[in-house]
């Protein structure tokens, strides 16, 4: 047996210390698979470790602190001090993974960061090792566990988005200040890296547009699961055109679709290409030893060699302005003649009406409609002609649906 | 870039062709990836080409020939001369993986095989890449997709076996002779090779038990539509005890089950381990472009460079009598006391009854029962009992049952 491999740990949240307590009790099975056992060589906490001492005495750094300062940094020195890197940290490698992966390039050494998308699910070593050489034209699914939960709270109890919200406080699913998961930045970050891997391009943060699901309706999910439909926040990223597009958005799912049955805290991404067809993969999206088990693959794969290419091999367009399929909720004035206008203004607009179900509410009425697929531009322009209509009697409600059949 | 890599393509049946083809569009693709472009320095076909001139002229051979003679000896060759080599062969794995994994280590070159269980579905990636070092309790799934086509077409059609199984044949689904499919016997090689990487254990292909699918009734499906269960042919590999069980059979699926959905000829599989929960992975089991991807995957990972360890790391008993919960259909003469006897004979063997459902059918009755977990050698004992009382019309008819709740 070689000697042991020395690991600097940056950060002793939740994530640090299920990894600390995991490398411990798994020393023997790395070594078994890799050749050789590891040892924690300093640990840098808040209050105390000196990280200069750490790199110094560390063959690989494992950055469990989060955020970008000073992870940004301290991951930089590293590489280019000629540290391998393991990092669970989806903002650092969404925002800097550019400058990271050149650093990485340069010096010869490994960064792998397998947790910092859908936990332990193993979407980026597939995406980078099993389809390396697979032209992939989708990558979607749901990223973030948080508004999964909130979103299956709210279906399977009819409880309000605050009251799913505040459950899922209580249960450790969400952050006392949750906005970067439910207003959907934390998928968009995710899907940048996605994107960025499945299509060797370039994504940065500002392409991935993105909404969340805090104007959700305990309505709007009661409506669709009438008509078997499910409501999950998708991150999409796609090639369109010769360009690609990048979004995350609220979406309601078709029964038999792969992702319709995942549920609570759970993460999911499906791949497609030609060549494939479609890989589904799925899995806890976070938890501390969940993620910590994800880091230790990414060691093991460090210590047996393999250096993944990160290289953007090519520039593409975003692409803004695709085609998507809403359902849309509207209260309005129960008269005669409200169909038919709503109506001209979808029709002048192209937009085409798939379903509608229309109800009876006192004075007023609702309607609930499901369009065919139109450019978004043009669903969207018909939408703030209908708000401006005086007999509309709450903001419209929008959502897409995914309408495509699987198997 | 460096000189080309020499491929020595054995084979040239349904994948070989497909992945000689895939090969040419994607060789700028492998380029990028790993660094040196592929090119196929020769190919064996069954009436042209001569091996050794073959071995010689490449750097990586790649067998898509399948059955074992004479894929093992050229495999083996090629090993010892040095060449690395990408499979699909599940039985030249499941059968002389412990030969084949020595002379790789021996030789220093890589062997690689992700297409040989549930096709591009990164099964075997995953098990030995990303939980090299996590303690796997539990690897099962659906690996056969002749078998999950055929009970898919049954349960939506209410088919014959017979007629799904001629309807699968008609769309290349299954073989003339369907017998390692539907026997059992093709997902129970596939499950030693499962059970040997999750474990770190030797599985010879004897001592995995395995029942197909051939005697399934539309009956039996039907009854347990009703229930909202639907009907799998398992492989499941498990730590039990201080052992294992590696077993396949046809097993009934609670509806939020994540196996339940999934249909046709796709495969899927989960893995279970405290430490990540489960991770679910499916997608195509078969078809010849989705495994040439495969294929390519591997060769890609073996340009990289990384070498994945095969080493056997222990022996673990081989458990038999496991608890199962079975589901039992009895056609019985319609009379006094029958329901009685049926009870005493299960309640002296300590098989305890969850639900009973009888049906009328003129002067016989049915009866469908789903018992508790128990045994089941317990379970085996009261069902050769129950075939000899007198009153029994017809063969009964027991099925397993997955009784767990997910998520």
């Amino acid at each position: 047996m070689s000697d042991p491999v020395r690991i600097g740990l940056l950060g002793r949240g939740t994530v640090g210390d299920a990894f600390h307590e995991l490398l411990g009790q798994r020393a023997d099975a790395v070594a078994a698979a890799a050749g050789r056992r590891p040892e924690i060589a300093g640990v840098l906490r808040r209050s105390e470790g000196d990280f200069d001492a750490i790199l110094e005495a560390s063959e690989v750094v494992v950055e469990l602190i989060g955020g970008t300062d000073p992870a940004r940094d301290y991951v930089l020195r590293a590489l280019r001090a000629g540290r391998h890197v393991v990092t669970a940290n989806k903002q650092l490698i969404a925002q800097f993974g550019d400058e990271l992966f050149d650093a990485a390039r340069e010096a010869g050494v490994q960064l792998r960061f397998e947790a910092a998308v859908a936990g332990v699910v193993p979407v980026i070593r597939v995406i980078q090792e099993s389809l390396a050489a697979t032209e992939i034209t989708k990558v979607f699914g749901i990223v973030n566990g948080t508004t999964n939960f909130i979103l299956s709270e709210m279906a399977s109890t009819g409880a309000s988005y605050a009251d799913a919200l505040g459950r899922a406080q209580e249960l450790g699913y969400a952050e006392a200040d949750p906005s970067d998961d439910v207003g959907g930045a934390d998928a968009a970050a995710k899907m940048a890296i996605l994107a960025r891997l499945a299509f060797g391009a370039p994504v940065a943060l500002g392409d991935v547009s993105y909404e969340g699901i805090t104007e959700i309706q305990p309505d709007d999910i009661a409506y669709a699961k009438e008509l078997g439909l499910s409501l999950k926040l998708l991150g999409v990223a796609e090639r369109r055109g010769g360009g690609i597009s990048v979004r995350v958005f609220p979406c309601f799912l078709y029964p038999r679709h792969p992702l319709a049955p995942v549920e609570g805290p759970f993460n999911a991404v499906m791949v497609e290409a030609p060549t494939i067809t479609e890989i589904t993969m799925s899995g806890p999206g976070a938890g501390g030893v969940e993620t910590a088990s994800a880091v230790l693959g990414d060691l093991v794969s460090i210590l047996s060699g393999q250096a993944p290419v990160h290289a953007a091999r090519q520039s593409l367009e975003i692409v803004r302005d695709i085609s998507s399929s809403f359902y849309l909720h509207l209260e309005v004035a129960d008269r005669p003649g409200v169909l038919a206008r709503i109506a001209d203004v979808l029709g002048r607009n192209e937009v085409s009406v798939r379903s509608v179900v229309q109800r009876g509410l006192g004075d007023d009425a609702r309607l609930v409609m499901v369009m065919h697929e139109c450019p978004e531009s043009w669903f969207f322009k018909a939408l703030d002609e209908l708000a401006t209509l005086e007999f509309i009697r709450a903001q419209p409600r929008a959502i897409r649906v995914i309408e495509e059949e699987f198997v």
